[in-house]
């Protein structure tokens, strides 16, 4: 599983590191999410000076592929050319979004005809591009999620290791990152928000 | 309020940048974290090539001081020239480490005659300096706090907020990073982890 999570100048460090810190822990299962932009250096929202790992084409080859979120994303939605770069098939790839994230896939036509998850800053804007926001931290359709609220980042990770890997997987990964204690609680949260959202599987008939 | 989240070369980047983008929302209170380091260019334990915001030295400086997680803690805490350089005064700053970064406060001799939280895999190490390891998220005893597992940076953050600002500063910061939704969930259980290792303040006589 190779991840790319796309961090654009200006981007909200929650958003882009804890969802690739937590995909990162499934590495001894050969998992690797990588900060993937279109400039060679960025500037986070609080100006912390980061260095890509992946250019923005690498979008196109991932596995997986969670859009970050950002002060500067109602620009990059206006950016047709940089939008072109993004280049993401729903068909094989499994696409997330997180907070702000949500307008660049609304942008990309991502979005039609289901609702997303977003940010309370971003909403108006999502709203305006035709897209109705839901008040909840975590919505999927098929192979496209979307989050909102910095934190629910962990969700988004949780998803793409349920889908793409196992429930083993993804209580292994959750119960290294998340409060010691507390492992319990919050990897229940974190599973049964995402579950609802799982393609349907076999049922075993009722007995 | 200056915050120096002190960010060492394979650092976790839930640990530091979580913590530090939660205080940063109190920036329009006047609040700024940095990521502080004793190398300009660090890079991150799963490889994000990172620039420091400011030197360690300034630690001394900074009103509050986390001390973050990551793959070199326990060489550093044998570096006598470097934890020489790591100069904290508990009786003026708010101290408070995230998973490992207990191991350097242990150095430090901070942590004597009191337990301290650390995450599962550097629980050994600060056992065999001396401190007892509690299996909870978080402590905290007068000015020096622990936090254990990486989300846990949320409390560390929620500790320094409701120290030196206020439960309103809190709430405010903690509702913009939270998952939509969950807002209420996550914040009560953030002061509710945190508010038994506050200072006693004045209990209103009972009616």
């Amino acid at each position: 599983m190779q991840i790319a999570v796309l961090t654009f100048d200006g981007f909200n460090e929650i958003d882009s590191f804890v969802a690739a810190h937590i995909l990162n822990r499934l590495r001894p299962q050969g998992w690797r999410a990588f900060i993937t932009s279109p400039d060679a250096v960025i500037t986070s929202a609080n100006e912390v000076v980061v260095h890509a790992e992946r250019p923005l084409e690498f979008a196109a080859e991932a596995d997986a592929v969670i859009i970050g979120s950002g002060l500067k994303t109602s620009e990059i939605a206006e950016n047709r050319e940089l939008l072109e770069r993004i280049r993401l098939d729903p068909t094989r790839q499994l696409i997330g979004s997180q907070c702000s994230g949500a307008l660049l896939l609304a942008k990309l036509g991502l979005l039609e005809g289901r609702p997303a998850c977003t940010d309370l800053r971003t909403k108006k804007w999502v709203v305006e591009s035709g897209v109705a926001v839901i008040d909840q931290p975590f919505y999927a359709e098929g192979n496209v999620a979307t989050a909102g609220g910095c934190l629910a980042s962990q969700y988004l990770a949780t998803w793409i290791m349920l889908r793409a890997g196992s429930r083993e997987h993804a209580k292994a990964a959750l119960q290294l990152v998340t409060p010691v204690g507390q492992q319990a609680d919050y990897i229940a949260r974190a599973i049964g928000v995402v579950e609802p959202y799982l393609p349907p599987t076999t049922i075993a008939p009722a007995a």
